[in-house]
């Protein structure tokens, strides 16, 4: 793999931005890797794990020379990252970051931007539900989709260069408007994160049924959720206060249409549940077919007769 | 292992009947199998399939001269069941279930038992979202819970050779009373299964996201509810019938939880988001910590990597 970028620097280094470290190393994507976090403690981290060439607190120093700047923080940070790292841009850099609202990524980051600088908002559909600089690792892109959402004035030749970057990784890149990603995004992700975080909340407060009970017999449906409830609080409830009006749009959906099944239940009314377990099925089937979950039953769980 | 009945017969061949046959089979426990199903295609396919040593789509002709006798069919079947086999009963023959709901069986099987008879309710905490004869498999029961839920005048002598059986298995045996066990299996099985069929649904209904969206960018989060939402429709149907009134309990709670959160979303209170998303992480490590979920990021699915 070739050169793509001189300098690049990795503004936040939890999940996303270690697993890019990861990558830009293997694949020798640049020349010189600048790791930048906040927190002390995490910079110490990821220079423990030799995540970077280079390593500061400072975003601001971070961007000097960078061709490529990546900005991996929860999104309610990034406007402050945004003023922080202005001044210091070079004519010319692209700025990206891996936000998983696009809307309010642009709000807060784009009128910050120079005008020589190409500002390009992304967001990689990758990640799993740990958290921090030890969480990375190679690969973690790959055959994963990444999601461009351009400014109008976005520059070609830019886009190019920043789409043929994530192709290094091994991603697919698609593009679409921010509003179009931001609905899309709230029923595959957001939804999803919020009802899990939420039912394990709701079997927590039980007062019938034991919370050991609850561990102790968790194999039977309930663990599923837990590890998407188990993913990073304060990335989470940023994304909950940045996509704000998608997210209360799809609750909104998903009460009315659990109403409906709830009062279906009540009534002994067994079509109507029949026909929706039916439906829901076929939807399983097509994201196997599309090669986006595995077929083994189980998510390919490990089983205990495998170890004999 | 040695053999523990002289007649095995398996009412109903589907994910935990076929299981069932593996293993009985691999451990050697009974000297005969009789496999039992109403659908003639069905029990061609367990032939096919060598689950048994002798067919038949009777059920009543299945449990004659046979010690112990598994009825594993949707738990709305229990009571068609009951009534067909109570007349060709051996007198101390064991006769157990495996349904996912304890109460609804017990009134609809016991009944009908004949008084020399061993009715011992039953539940193994096992499966994947497969059905069929074709899903079953050796070993699925090994590690997992097997819940007796007892009447009354159960018979010690019996109860020990039943849970003697289940041991075999590998499963790990435990008691409660039928209410109990339906509150608990309410928050851990029903409602998440409940959670994640209608939230495929919601997305299966959205006119701003197309389905093909839904499908392609599913590994965001989606996709893991949709292993739940692919389970047996006939099964999870008559499990919403059967355990009304806990499933309506654990459906009122989690809708004010969400109501709640809700709130918190719309009104921008991101303490109350943060203080949630916080505690609910706690719980999965409890689980894997429990020995109930694997501890590998993202369940272990395998990653692109992987393969190179």
């Amino acid at each position: 793999m070739s050169v793509l970028f001189d300098r690049i620097a990795l503004i936040g280094i939890g999940l996303i931005g270690s697993s890019l470290a990861h990558d830009i190393r293997r694949l020798g994507l640049t020349k010189e890797i600048v790791v930048a976090t906040r927190s002390a403690d995490t910079l110490k981290r990821a220079e423990e794990l030799g995540l970077g060439d280079r390593y500061t607190t400072s975003s601001a120093e971070a961007v000097k020379h960078a061709d490529l700047i990546i900005v991996s923080v929860p999104v309610g940070a990034s406007e402050s990252v945004a003023k922080e790292i202005a001044g210091n841009l070079q004519p010319g850099a692209i700025v990206t970051d891996v936000g998983s609202t696009k809307a309010s990524v642009i709000a807060q980051m784009q009128p910050h931007m120079p005008e020589n600088v190409h500002f390009i908002p992304g967001h990689p559909l990758a990640g799993t539900e740990k958290s921090g600089p030890d969480a990375g690792f190679p690969g973690l892109f790959e055959g994963r989709w990444c999601i461009f959402t351009p400014v109008a004035e976005t520059d070609e030749t830019a886009l190019k260069r920043l789409r043929g970057f994530w192709e290094a990784l091994g991603s697919k890149v698609d593009e679409m408007d921010a509003e179009h990603h931001d609905k899309v995004l709230a029923i595959v992700s957001h939804l999803p994160h919020i009802i899990a975080y939420n039912i394990v909340g709701t079997a927590d407060d039980l007062e019938t049924v034991t919370e050991s009970e609850v561990i102790k017999y968790s194999a039977s449906g309930f663990r599923d959720f837990t590890r998407l409830a188990a993913s990073d609080p304060t990335m989470w409830r940023d994304v909950c206060l940045h996509n704000r009006d998608a997210i209360l749009e799809m609750l909104a959906r998903f009460s009315e249409d659990l109403a409906y099944l709830q009062r279906a239940i009540r009534w002994g009314e067994g079509d109507k549940i029949f026909e929706l377990f039916t439906r829901t099925r076929a939807i399983r089937r097509s994201i196997v077919q599309a090669g986006q979950d595995v077929d083994a039953p189980d998510f390919g769980r490990p089983h205990p007769l495998d170890k004999k």
